[in-house]
């Protein structure tokens, strides 16, 4: 079956915003096996919006469209589509006590004439109630097509299209697509590949993708079958596979886990706790760990320490190392790691110092160049990398090649 | 002039990537003055993006059309286009050589056969040198009608649109377009709105339009005229009322400044220090100031104290004001502020201690309660403040408060 997805809303055509609900629905879409040809961008504008679902209705099987549904008369979306689909609009009682409802616990005590156009749905549309705004989701079904109407705000639209279009659309295929998601760093996304060509190649069922994100690899498996049993059992071996093959590299294969949750789950299995100690990073480490939900369990502190004198004072790294060496070398990390480590009374310390530039580039030392270390016992493991990029992208690769060098020294000492 | 942007690839129609360039590409259009009624996805199939480009052509004056210009056989924009517009396409000398040039600088040294595809164009079309990868940008005026074709990879995409296609389309519009941007923080966007509503209402040119940012609202000020000097009178008198009306809460009037270029070019012009002491934002404000080239004039060090043993240690907070107010508190904050600011001898420190939940909320404490405070020569300014959204959203906008509380502190004592 084919799906295709118009966004409603000037402030798409004006750039104001970027076209997230687009990409998430294409996702979904891939994921529930329906094919995407086209995606659609219109104002709120009724001749243009008709066009645009007149093409749609002739081409795809579903028309999935998010936004315009508002209280407004700028807002068109619904109008628009029960006049295409040659269904009169009709008060919906439930929704309309739905409103009175979501008002009565609002701040605004009042009820603006307009919002009652909320309630007004096309006949025989089932209604799909909207907990996080009054605007509901709809679903016209005539003529062997289906339409589905979504509020335009990510906050109400991907509730609703998970809780209950989802559903709706799986229900429609008689096969079921399940995904597995392989989280990998510390790898490129052509190594990867490399290691896994013969696998990509030759699988179709389930079928393997990589997707590159910053200082990481995300490998999805996804497999058709009758059912979740069959689903699983074709992937498994598939998992295990890339597992093997890319050994300590795979830090997750769920797919909510970040590479911040995945290194807290490690120190609580092996209760351990972290302390970090930033100079280029500035606390962009700290920040990510957290990031995660009862990260106090294994985090305590941490240092910013952008000057010379910081690293001195708090993570007593020597004078001379510096005189010697400078901040920017594998020695002062491997202080910095150490006297963290000490300073917190942590278990483990992540230490990182380099040249993010845009200054500050030598020959020796071009911008970039970032040492990081990882101490664990008094054992220190030091890296070297060379960055490519501005400020920022030298800045979001040394955080995650940070985060991941904690979780292998867990790894590696641990497991 | 109407414009319209066609973006080829598969991969957003399964949802890998989202549609940046399409944002780019409208906000730009928007404000060179051309209106926008559509925007299109199609993928690397020829019959599907011929019908798309037969579509635009139709409707639109201006095609701009991003992907689908590599070297391989999926690749099809040029040659649809070429068909669409019935032109033959002929070899291009100087794309040849510079094809040439840029594998002699390259790790690749064998030019694969695929790659001379690249230096065939459309007869008299406009060749457009990429300076970042091997396809050219390419304008083929035919019948009252102008396509551009760019490569679909933003870092090609924005140096060839900024560089050639801008100046291109500027000199089809008879007047010039100019805008300003004023960056506020501290008030909501409705507020701004109500501040701004008889402006915003009676003004025509310049236009003025309210974009909300996390934390943050930008008032985009645009005017249209035949002159730079004419725009900028027409825009100046409008952004010093826009100013006087919004005072201190408007942090800068240049679109490349961030937040927190703006509190370092404050602590700059007066040669003030700041530290940071950070509790639930776990080192992100630390982080966002080590974001400006140069932060280290003005930012040596930060501590991260997410647990209280951590908070009386390196920030001096007695345990007393621990155990009787807790953790989450104005005088826990205030504690923080005085002693970060004493620990690390510098001018200001910025604390910052709440409930980012999920859990942990209590009535008395409901998670996103945050308070903020901010150390100037002994005087201590204390926030509160209740944010709504999950455990990321509370933290955001901590981070972006807690900055604007150092710049307010600033410009309220040395201004």
């Amino acid at each position: 079956m084919t799906v295709e997805v118009i966004s409603v809303g000037t402030e798409l055509l004006l750039g104001n915003i970027v076209n997230t609900n687009a990409r998430f629905l294409a996702e979904k879409c891939a994921l529930l096996g329906l094919t995407m040809y086209n995606q659609v961008v219109v104002g709120d504008n009724e001749e243009r919006l008709k066009d645009a679902v007149y093409t749609a209705v002739g081409r795809s099987d579903i028309v999935i469209l998010t936004g315009g549904l508002g209280p407004t008369e700028d807002d068109l979306t619904k109008e628009t589509c029960a006049k295409v689909m040659e269904t009169a609009l009709v008060e919906d009682p439930h929704t309309k006590e739905r409103i009175q409802e979501y008002f009565k616990n609002s701040t605004f005590k009042k009820i603006t004439d307009n919002n009652w156009k909320q309630a007004m749905v096309p006949q025989g549309a089932m209604v799909l109630d909207n907990d996080n705004g009054t605007a509901p989701g709809l679903i016209i079904e005539k003529y062997g097509k289906h339409l589905i109407l979504l509020p335009g705000p990510p906050g109400e639209m991907i509730p609703l299209f998970n809780g209950q279009v989802e559903p709706y659309l799986a229900k429609m295929r008689p096969e079921l697509i399940v995904s597995k998601m392989v989280k990998i760093c510390g790898i490129g996304e052509s190594q990867v590949e490399d290691r896994l060509l013969d696998l990509i190649d030759s699988q179709t069922n389930p079928t393997i993708a990589t997707y590159a994100k910053t200082g990481e690899v995300h490998v999805r498996v996804t497999a058709s079958a009758p059912d979740r049993e069959t689903a699983d059992k074709l992937i498994r071996p598939v998992v295990k596979e890339i597992k093997k093959r890319l050994g300590i590299c795979v830090y997750s294969t769920k797919d909510e886990e970040t590479l911040e949750m995945a290194v807290v789950r490690l120190l609580k299995k092996y209760e351990l706790t972290v302390a970090t100690a930033e100079s280029c990073t500035g606390g962009l480490v700290a920040g990510r760990i957290v990031n995660v939900p009862g990260a106090s369990d294994v985090f305590r502190e941490g240092f910013v320490t952008y000057s010379n004198k910081a690293k001195r004072k708090h993570l007593d790294v020597s004078k001379n190392t510096l005189k010697k060496y400078g901040a920017v070398s594998k020695e002062t990390a491997k202080e910095m790691a150490i006297g963290g480590a000490f300073a917190t009374d942590s278990d483990l310390c992540v230490a990182i110092t380099g040249l993010a530039g845009p200054d500050g580039g030598t020959e020796e030392k071009p911008v970039g160049l970032v040492y990081m270390a990882c101490c664990l016992g008094g054992k220190v493991t030091v890296e070297k990398y060379q960055f490519k990029g501005n400020r920022q992208k030298i800045r979001e690769q040394s955080v995650v090649r940070a985060l991941d060098l904690v979780r292998r020294t867990i790894l590696e000492n641990y497991s």
